[in-house]
């Protein structure tokens, strides 16, 4: 455990009421607005209400801004218009971006109406992008001179207030139109009088409004620059992606991944109320028990069986498990081959052998030890058979399914991230429980 | 699936022999060197060995660089000594830290022996730190200047050619020591006689080399800057860590937690070869197996009720899911919290409570659910009744070890995202075995 937020929680938790202000103002002056929010999440609902109403207004914004989504609307809702309009009048349109899926549509006009004009118009520009599209996370804060510009007007220009990020400077036209960007490293050693067109740097690929956020904001990472320049398909300049955006978009997706395997959202609240954490798992549960209970289904044509050879009943979760396991070990082998644009249509045999290969070999080798231990545990030959077969069919099925699943998933446009595991151990039980009992059935009785 | 990507491979896999070195050049030469690799990665090995084959030396060592650990380990194990040297001279120490863990001590020395005197002493300092460790990630292009220099200086040293990522001017006493950081910006801004001292940004905290990569990686991501100063115990200036390092390790980070629910590995090769699949994938199932028959164990105490009422046969997979699933959904929201610093001893028993509270109401609803389910199934109160309990008991305790399970190994130093879910539906299996069939024993029989 982190032994400074601990220390901190013990001594802001332990606090007299008349010290909290102090301490939360110590607090958040001697950290980072990340630190804090980090620290709001991590308290229990009442204490982070007493936390946030010390924190004074012009403080407040900063830490929304970086909060995980949940916390972050209940915090807006706890709100009111009064406190809500001191956080506002410090908005802008990236902001305003980034908090309005956090606040009901109301709130969002109002918001909007605190802004100036120009950022009323980026706020609309943003919205026309939907939020998984680069062009919806654009940032305005660039270094902007005309096509025609010499480099002693670039050098004027990073002589003013310059933005954060700021190692580009985009060459827009009258029209809005971007033609070309120039590394500011670039105009630095250069003469006075050329041109800052001859500079521009010919591979830098702007970004669409319309790719996927996800994928513009990878290719941010890595295009060793702290920004890209973003336009729609006309060429018409809309901002820039920066790198903090980048990262933020790209660590959220992660986290989305991680939460998915277990039916969470990456928004979700350490200490959100009970009846609402309650009602956000409750789907992901029935959906489960209903694969559950196709499993039992499965397992009640064999009621006979069971009753004459006890031993199948025994043995299940084991024939249930080493299905999932290696069916769950290629699936999250092909998942990420696919968030990757690894797999395709040109090594998709190619990879479902290989899998198969490694299935069947796995499979030999855990169906020979299983079906050993089957056989001295229950002293027959018939039922350690009979379980070594029943694993080399399910873990070589999981394989398959490991494949199949998320490619089949991928196609059909849904996240295999989420719902991958939950049918392909769906498929693995019931293929394992069919073959063992099925099997049992044939040989047993 | 990646259709661009797709049709590439396709175009590659399909060429005439005689077509490939030119397709390759043509690919190689359009795409950036982690599409490449990307691409290298996705190809079955013979191809991939092909395609290798034919990239130019001088493009290699790019592509090595941004390659996941196994696939490239293959590649660099399938190349002469020549062809290595060809690669070898244009290291400089950072890609030398980089290529390190792929490969063997023989080949990391030669290629050391290639390394200038400077670049070799660079190394020589990275190596004093683990890779988990920030030291060791160090980024030595920086912009550096004398304490007592002035703004004209820094601007002389601005119009040399200057590193990626440079938004901050390093100074650097004689003795080695770093006394702070400027930024361009406000170089920019200066007067040209005026001090750079008077300009250094004091909120700019220096990473320590000894501190964790990930925290320090995570830190330069939301710094608004694009590196931040690393220096060791005494405030040596080590050199800085850049925000494209800091987006690998913290990428890294991620996948690795996304493989390890699979007992996979982030370096682990799409295409490895089966056995070597095989035997890496072995060990997990071996773990699992090891779960999976003290299940059964626990199972088999209750054999002779489940001879007289093979309902509970049944419906045994449907108290392990739904425990399984319930335990898995607390776990992944702690190990989050975990590794977040945001779980600590202050706000422990409130979690716990909460998870204890959302566990004790979703046991509730699906145990009615599931109650009523198997009273009309097998047309019997009574085993409604004990799967009802069984089912609130499994939710329950699943709730409690979802808290305590990651918790523990996190303080015994062991990962939770690795071994967390293991024990976790060990223990669930488990209590729901017991408490479903004790209860079958004690009411059924």
């Amino acid at each position: 455990m982190n032994q400074e937020v601990s220390e901190l929680m013990k001594d802001f938790v332990e606090s007299e009421p008349e010290a909290i202000a102090e301490k939360v103002d110590e607090m958040v002056t001697g950290n980072e607005a990340e630190d804090i929010a980090l620290f709001l999440e991590s308290l229990p609902l009442e204490q982070r209400q007493e936390f946030w109403g010390n924190i004074s207004p012009e403080d407040r914004l900063d830490i929304l801004l970086v909060m995980r989504g949940d916390p972050r609307e209940a915090l807006i809702d706890s709100m009111d218009l009064d406190q809500l309009d001191a956080i506002f009048k410090d908005l802008n349109s990236e902001k305003l971006v980034e908090l309005a899926d956090s606040m009901p549509p109301r709130l969002v006009e109002r918001a909007f109406n605190a802004l100036d004009q120009q950022q009323q118009k980026y706020f609309e520009g943003a919205q026309q992008y939907d939020t998984k599209a680069a062009g919806h996370w654009v940032d305005h804060n660039v270094l902007l001179l005309p096509p025609n510009a010499k480099v002693r007007d670039a050098l004027r220009l990073l002589r003013r207030n310059t933005p954060d990020y700021s190692d580009l400077i985009y060459l827009v036209s009258r029209s809005g139109h971007l033609t070309g960007a120039v590394e500011v490293k670039e105009v630095m050693r250069a003469l006075d009088h050329s041109y800052v067109a001859d500079l521009v740097d010919k591979e830098i690929e702007p970004i669409l409004g319309t790719d996927d956020a996800i994928k513009a904001a990878q290719k941010v990472q890595v295009s060793r620059l702290a920004a890209l320049p973003v336009v729609n398909e006309s060429n018409l300049f809309l901002g820039r992606m920066n790198i903090y955006s980048a990262c933020e978009i790209v660590n959220e997706d992660y986290e989305a991944k991680l939460m998915a395997r277990a039916g969470l959202d990456e928004d979700v609240d350490l200490f959100a109320p009970i009846l609402k954490s309650t009602k956000s798992r409750m789907i992901w549960l029935g959906i489960n028990l209903l694969t559950a209970f196709l499993a039992s289904w499965f397992i009640g044509l064999f009621e006979a069986t069971l009753q004459e050879v006890v031993a199948l009943a025994v043995l299940m979760p084991v024939v249930a498990s080493m299905g999932g396991i290696a069916g769950s070990q290629t699936l999250t082998l092909i998942i990420r081959g696919l968030a990757l644009g690894q797999v395709t249509k040109a090594n998709f045999w190619a990879l479902l052998k290989k899998e198969l290969g490694v299935g069947a070999l796995n499979g030999i080798v855990w169906a020979i030890v299983i079906g050993i231990t089957a056989y001295f545990w229950f002293d027959s030959y018939m039922i350690g058979g009979v379980i070594c077969c029943a694993i080399l069919i399910n873990i070589s099925a999981a394989a398959l399914s490991g494949v199949f699943v998320p490619v089949v998933l991928d196609k059909m446009k849904l996240d295999p991230a989420l719902s991958g595991s939950v049918i392909l151990t769906t498929v693995t039980d019931i293929v394992g429980f069919v073959a063992f009992l099925g099997l049992g059935t044939i040989f047993l009785l």
